[in-house]
């Protein structure tokens, strides 16, 4: 039986602020057959694309990639927030509404050639996967999809990575 | 063909502090095979223990944790760094070498009963998994067993969680 996925994802109103809805997708995860049927969802739009490496962005695309990547028979690399990574790194750095956040993977993580998947947990305006693709092709690494279980539509995030495939696979 | 896990063990001498040498287990991750038989060999262990929910701290946690959870076909809960959570939360408080660091669950993450596996990368003073044994049993779930890829034995984090069942993969 095929689970309807948006009846695990919580709408939380005015959160973090007045007038943003936010989704949080921990119920999901929570649940087992909903956590193995989006992970094999995702699995399978990746399955013809020879991904050699699964990278995602910390901390909730860990949760959504490590799995794919267990599935996929491939390692996982994280993209991490500054200052957490105890070798040499790459960085990349991005827009918040208010400032910046930079994020860094292990500087060997990626082969030159790899085949990568990028997952998150969310689209929403693209800046952190742009910064995670980034560090991905810095290392000589080749994007071969964009995977997520929730697309914000209104959040355009799809036109920051439109050079790339992307899947997800709901919409808010 | 079994590998030799300890080969996968990045060990960086004089960090984060002089005399401390940190054992940086991304090198695991990032190869499919060695990854694969990690989570594997913590799923065996697991495997009699009618796991319901596989519970893991922020960050590395996840990626050790999501991949056993999705073997296993059971959720996910994340114990994550306090001000992440959208929803109500339970909290736990440790004490780290100067000051203290919070850790929070979301409040329906575990159902009283539910028979749950806790899982980190690293054992080290046992302060972080105490912490979210705590939260888990406030919500009334019962620990059936704490898996870690390394156990460094120096720490003696095992006394301090020595009523439960631990299962370490390495030891430093």
């Amino acid at each position: 039986m095929t689970l309807d996925l948006y009846k695990f994802v919580a709408s939380i109103p005015d959160y973090p602020e007045k007038g943003i809805i936010y989704r949080d997708i921990l119920p999901l995860m929570a649940n087992g057959e909903a956590y193995k049927q989006a992970t094999d969802e995702l699995v399978a739009y990746a399955k013809d694309k020879n991904v050699d490496m699964v990278v995602g962005p910390e901390a909730r695309g860990f949760i959504v990639g490590c799995p794919i990547a267990r599935e996929l028979g491939v390692g996982f690399a994280p993209a991490r927030k500054k200052g957490k990574l105890p070798r040499e790194a790459v960085s990349a750095t991005y827009t918040l509404e208010y400032g910046t956040a930079t994020l860094q993977m292990e500087k060997d993580s990626i082969k030159p050639g790899q085949r990568v998947l990028v997952v998150d947990d969310l689209l929403a305006t693209g800046g952190t996967i742009s910064a995670t693709i980034k560090m991905v092709e810095e290392m000589g690494g080749v994007v071969v999809g964009c995977a997520f279980l929730i697309d914000l539509k209104d959040l355009h995030g799809r036109e920051k990575i439109k050079d790339y495939d992307v899947k997800a696979l709901m919409e808010f």
